[in-house]
Formats: structure tokens, sequence, C-alpha cells
């Protein structure tokens, strides 16, 4: 008798998602948060819940990236000039807190994550984690380097710093790059985490 | 013949150090940066160097993390109630920008990391990446789900939530917490990075 087929996975029950947090350098940060809350478009496919230090934005991927810029550009916005940081974490393939037990291997839904410009540039430092649970080891360096050649080849490089990729360009483009390099990595690795670290309207250094 | 014995690695070699940025939410940002800069002590065996996006600290663990610490601290008391958040990034065990060759495998240099107390309360969201590179594969969460039974038991441990383990309580001894799990999970594994966002003073929930 053959196993029973595993359901198909889900973006939910595969544990998609972002945590987000917009830091708008200004007195007037609340109405820059709540102005950018309320004027970002949010589908139906899409869980939010915030917490002190941010929000989880849970939903297929590229619904969860879409909405990550949106919300940037609308508090860039609504900055209208203010130095403003924003903080994304994107994670796929570990559906608990704790664990990340999944019936499946290596699961995307898509080739790539279509992001169109913002119309707001930034400066970002980028970090790629492939967590290699139970890929045989080694090698968790290999899609890191294919995700900076991926960068290089963008027009959004910038520099190898430590620990980091820096880039610079529009929020849109740099979010579309990020979320392609974490999904296309998630092809091969069931767990991935990356996380950006955005800065726009810097006082000291233009971009 | 014996093959030669490796030179011991130094806090340098094995790539040791923290990306950290203060983000102030007033108008007086600047100078709030500015001064908790020059405020802090900066040990000579700390190297500093400053980007758009973050400010680089290489040098011996204990001594990132207690600049790391002392740094949130007097901007904190320099930012006088205002809301202020801070990110900070530590990795040990890669040395280059994309690769983490070494000739030794997994090195910590003590114990644990100890940070007196800020005076200074935050939430924060924390999460841990154990990157398994040549450790045979598998079982990436174990250290992960130690660093939580750690923080259970620490009294700073407030809830789990998607993708992060949150804490509150006072912003040197969530370093200290935070940086010794990096510090243990770094015995058995050579390259880990732990990301820390801390939130002081939000105006919405208190700690």
């Amino acid at each position: 008798m053959a196993a029973p087929t595993p359901s198909a996975p889900s973006a939910a029950t595969y544990g998609i998602g972002a945590r987000i947090a917009l830091h708008p350098m200004t007195d007037r940060y609340v109405d820059i948060i709540t102005t950018a809350l309320a004027a970002t478009p949010r589908p139906p496919e899409l869980e939010l819940t915030t917490s002190p230090v941010s929000t989880f934005v849970g939903g297929p991927d590229a619904a969860v990236v879409r909405y990550c810029a949106d919300l940037v550009a609308a508090a860039a916005h609504r900055a209208d000039g203010a130095h403003l940081a924003a903080q994304v974490l994107l994670s796929r393939g570990c559906p608990g807190e704790v664990t990340c037990t999944l019936r499946h291997g290596p699961w995307v839904d898509g080739e790539a994550v279509a992001v169109p410009d913002a119309g707001v540039r930034a400066w970002a430092e980028w970090s790629l984690y492939p967590l290699l649970d139970g890929q045989g080891g080694g090698a968790h360096m290999t899609p890191i380097m294919d995700a900076i050649a991926t960068a290089r080849a963008s027009g959004l490089f910038h520099s190898s710093d430590h620990f980091v990729t820096r880039l610079a360009g529009d929020v849109g483009a740099i979010l579309a790059l990020v979320a392609t390099a974490w999904l296309r990595t998630g092809a091969g690795v069931q767990h991935v985490v990356t996380h950006l670290s955005l800065s726009i309207n810097s006082p000291t250094q233009g971009v």
C-alpha cells in the first residue's frame, strides 16, 4: 500500500512571513507609522500582528514582500525628507516557534518575487542565512555566494562589508533582489532567513 | 613528521564582531547618536568603522558586546525619555566577506559574556542562526532550543513569536543573555550569527 501523499504545503503551514519595523527619526514618528499602516493596501491573504518591537506579516512570499515594500514607501512619503530606517526579516520553512519539522523538503511557490519600483531610494545592508537542517551539512556559503553574485549583477550592489552586503537603489528593487535570493535559496534549503536594514534620507551620506 | 600546528585564532582572524545601529525617534537624533558615540568608552582592542547604515565593531567577544551595551545605554540616557530603537548583529566564525574558511574548527575564548546592568529597560526581539558548515548537517535547531531554554530561565523571557523570542528587561542583562547564547553555540558551531532588535521608551506599550 502506498504511503499517503502529504497535502501540499501552504504559506501558513510552511511558516512564510516577515517581521518589519519602521523607525522614523523625527518627532512625527507616530503619525508617519500610523499613516503608513493605514495607507498601505492589505490583501486578504495576509495576516498582520503587531508586537511592541515589530509587525508580523504572514502569507504567500510575493504578497508579504510587496506589502513590506509598499509600507516602507508609504512611510518614506509621509516622512517627506525626514530620516527613516526600516528593518525587514523574511523567513520561510520553519513553521513553529522553535521547531522546523515539516513532512516536505524544500518548497517554493514561484521563481522570483516581483516588486515594482517604489520611487524611494535607500542604502541597505543585507544578510542571508540558509539553515541547512537535514540537508547533509556543509556548503551553507554556496547559496550566500550565489546571492551575492546576483546582487553584483543587479546594479544595486555597492560593497561587501563585515557580515553584510551593502546595496543602494530603489526600495522596491532592493526588496525584489533580496526576496528573490531568499526564495531561490529556499528551492534547495528548507529553512531560510534573511535580514535587510534600510536607511532612507540619511543626512550624512546621500544615495 | 607531524603537521605544523596552526597558530591560535584571534578575534580578528576568527571574524568576531558586531554591527550596531541606533534609531532615536526624535528630531534630536543626530545629537543623541553623536553624543552617545563620544561618551562610550572605546577600548583600544576594538576596531570601529561606520557605514551609511550601521557601525562595525570588531574585537574580542566580551569587549564587543560590552561596547554595544554601553553605546545603547548612553543613547538612552541622552534620549531622556524619547523613543529609541537599536539593532545589534553579532557574528563569529566567518572571517571573510563571503567565505568562512578557517584552519580551525569551532573556537571560543571564554564561557560567558558578562555585561553589567545598564539601568535602561527595553523590549527586545531576538533570533539566533547557527550556520552549520562542515558540522555534518542536521540539528541546527538544537542550539536554538538550548538558547530559548536559557532565556526562559533568565527572567527576561516574555514570549515566543513568529521567527523571534521576545525579551523584556535591562539592556545589559538582555545583551549578556544573547551574547552568552551566541558564544556557547560557537563552542560547537563555527559560524554563528545573532540579531537583536531593542525598543526603549515605546509610547504604546510599557516594559
